[in-house]
């Protein structure tokens, strides 16, 4: 298990809001993380709900735009923040664009050289890093939720697709719903797993696709989505996962179309406080 | 009355988030404003709240990280938050420095060459942008009040205790409290007012100066300040203010030393809430 260094530590509502940094064996390379301790993780364990982050964000963009950390406190929940990508790794074209590579690890691991090395950010989010959080601070091993905007909405969703039990809940902002039948996702998917539209081998990957064949636990869904997104259109497809989830027994999917919202952490800010609720209810439950 | 441009416009907690530009005849440079209209400015004209920002800021920060946006559609108030100073004029040296300078006006009216042209940032705060603001958005152009922090805290003390009866109420986090006595303030005055320390007419610009002759209508003043702020010891002398409103009969002023809070945004978006409720008191009475 690699050590923890503390980047930095501000008091937030009562408890701290640190960003720290760890050797990743996963993506080799070191990576940030922020992670919000509410007051009550002074007295003893609590619950964790993980976000993840869309595209060209690193850790510090829901720190300090989304203003979950009130929230947090209040209900008593750790909040877990990494990065998107691996960072700093060497590999030719990572920063060429801003959909692809650095900052846009888009959670899968990927198959395909020169990204295979490093580029397996779903085993770390969903495994190396859960295990460096339930070491290092006062976590409920057991009690943990998932969410995200965006390409992190994607992200929140697969790992809780995918992952049967591990999260008790997932929620996500204009998540990339159906990746395999958009640009942003088909760029992604054939640079990091190789192959092209239509091949099988990308449907493990996509939220929609997993959702037909999902039979673990019961899994609440909420998920936000702005009717102004300028990316609603085209890459973010809600359409298709309310269709597969309507035959989905174990799945309960709520999507609240959110009249003039667009895709910024305005409208993340606006609706957090709901997310969090609803990880509570199964958190605390 | 200039004319102004809508820059982005975000749907935030049932309102507006905007930020518009507008040419300046106190700055002479084309100026960057936030304004947050709440849901309720839709139905009819609601009360201001003022954000002045500190050293290095734009009107971005705010807008972006203290999370005041739900506490304003909460209350039905308007904020409006410009930026710290003039932009782009082209002075010699205007950007050599995070202290002096673009960033940095410290809402003075320059009295000395280069500066005085532009560097008007007392009177576009208290007077043309109100101005604008009231003939472009719906406020109730009596019910006004001002907050800001660290420069901007300085800048709201002063603008509340010069301009009698304009502000219903003032507030500040971590402001710089006696600014003829430490070096941020004297660098500034000395370059914007001339002169040096101990010369009397840098007094007409500094809070505790302005509280040891204020005799204006009673005053109710909210100042948060992190006890584990790096610039306390410093720059920031609340205990100078303190005394100095210890004799001054209509001046109510409550210091509350917050425990464990730096001189950041986390500390602001932290008692953002108790300092719009100390303003609607006035505002809605």
């Amino acid at each position: 298990m690699s050590e923890i260094t503390v980047v930095s530590s501000n008091k937030s509502f009562g408890g701290w809001q640190k960003i720290c940094s760890h050797e990743s064996t996963e993506l080799k390379c070191r990576m940030n993380f922020g992670v919000y301790l509410p007051p009550q993780a002074e007295e003893g364990p609590v619950p964790v709900i993980y976000w993840l982050s869309g595209l060209t964000c690193t850790e510090a963009n829901f720190i300090q735009k989304a203003g979950a950390q009130r929230y947090a406190a209040e209900h008593g929940v750790i909040l877990v923040i990494p990065d998107t990508s691996p960072r700093g790794v060497n590999i030719p074209g990572e920063d060429a664009s801003s959909d692809f590579g650095s900052g846009a690890g888009f959670y899968v691991d990927a198959t395909e050289e020169p990204w295979k090395t490093n580029y397996r950010m779903f085993s770390y989010v969903t495994s190396e890093l859960p295990a460096l959080i339930n070491e290092k601070f006062p976590t409920i091993p057991d009690k943990q939720s998932i969410m995200g905007h965006s390409m992190g909405g994607h992200g929140a969703l697969i790992c809780a697709l995918k992952c049967h039990g591990q999260y008790k809940s997932v929620s996500a902002f204009a998540p990339i719903n159906n990746p395999i039948n958009c640009g942003w996702g088909q760029k992604a998917f054939a640079g990091y797993l190789g192959g092209k539209e239509g091949d099988s081998h990308w449907n493990q990957w996509d939220a929609t696709e997993l959702t037909k064949i999902y039979n673990g636990p019961p899994l609440d869904i909420l998920i936000d989505q702005g009717k102004a997104d300028s990316f609603l259109k085209d890459q973010l497809h809600p359409e298709s996962l309310i269709a597969a989830a309507k035959d989905a027994a174990s799945l309960h999917l709520v999507v609240r179309m959110q009249e003039g919202y667009d895709h910024s952490y305005f409208f993340i800010a606006t609706f957090i406080e709901d997310h969090i609720k609803h990880h509570v209810k199964y958190l605390k439950s």
